[in-house]
């Protein structure tokens, strides 16, 4: 059996609870310890207060972080100081270069695109703040009515609440559509298997 | 304007992410900010280990914790070893008699059983680990069918997911129906806002 794909959460001040933990509690759940390794980082090891204020511990920092097979990024009112945080946003560049994927939840996708990783590429985001992360990304693809965007090496999801979505298709992608599935009972959660599901871009103007 | 009243999140070793961050991500959030402070207790303030891995901080110790308005206990394998924790137990017993609701999450329920916070009252628990929770409350009304139970003080939910359903829900009751909705709009969720929607009770054969 192949070894188990090591997943590395960022974390940075102000990042929303749910878009980290959501995913965290799919990939980091037991009945796909076979396939998954999750840890959190942030710029050092340590306490990171999320915008809830409860804060989470980084295992480790940007410099000593290991190797990372896939990559996520949350989104959360920090992203827009983050924006400009160009230790940040270059070592994100080089850690989606080298993942075989790179996702983002919700606002996530702005770091993404300021770090040049969606160019030329489909992605989506939260859309109560839209408007503000597609101007992140001038050569983006950005796609309004989406749950979530694989794009391959990129996938992107929706607000909040959707890095679970996605999170579980990734896990049908990599392992199999039988293990998301039975995650989602584990979850007792009612999943959107259908990406192109999204109601709240026409809460929100966009569809 | 009435202070904000104070949600205290208990975490112990082995705690399920989700059923903590899925609350929290509700009660925490900058929309209710007006309305709810939110912190985590522990047997000691400091480091505490999911059953992810991930580990998040607890504020405070069950010695140093501040008055809760609201305490809210999550399940996860963890709770398997606090059913015997005669320490843990009596402070939820405590505090339980001191707030105004009680809730708990999954399996946390079991611990609200041991420590007799649910005696004579109707429950609900994770319906994959429904008759091990069931038998550690033999005077508690079991509901095997609900998303989640509303008994007054104390509220309970299923399994994981069913713990921002539950969070939207007393958010509801304590604040008002539209804050409710404008926080399920904002994190792009699908909630369930019926207490008897339990399709996960039939999977486990309790229906």
């Amino acid at each position: 059996m192949a070894s188990p794909r090591t997943l590395g959460v960022l974390l940075f001040p102000d990042f929303e609870l749910l878009d980290v933990f959501g995913p965290l509690e799919v990939f980091g759940n037991a009945r796909v310890r076979a396939h998954f390794t999750v840890c959190t980082v942030a710029e050092a090891a340590g306490p990171v207060a999320s915008g809830q204020k409860v804060r989470a511990l980084a295992d480790y920092g940007l410099a000593d972080c290991p190797p990372l097979d896939l990559v996520l990024v949350p989104g959360g009112f920090g992203t827009r100081r983050e924006v400009e945080n160009a230790r940040l946003l270059d070592w994100l560049a080089r850690r989606a270069a080298a993942a075989e994927i790179t996702m983002s939840v919700c606002t996530g996708a702005a770091l993404l695109a300021r770090a040049g990783v969606l160019d030329g590429r489909r992605a989506t985001t939260n859309k109560w703040a839209f408007p503000w992360v597609a101007a992140q990304g001038p050569h983006v693809d950005w796609v309004a009515v989406a749950r979530w965007v694989d794009d391959g090496p990129v996938v992107t999801s929706a607000g909040v609440s959707a890095g679970i979505d996605m999170a579980l298709h990734v896990v049908g992608r990599l392992v199999d559509p039988a293990a998301a599935e039975e995650l989602a009972t584990f979850l007792e959660y009612e999943r959107h298997r259908d990406a192109g599901w999204d109601p709240f871009a026409k809460v929100h103007g966009l569809a």
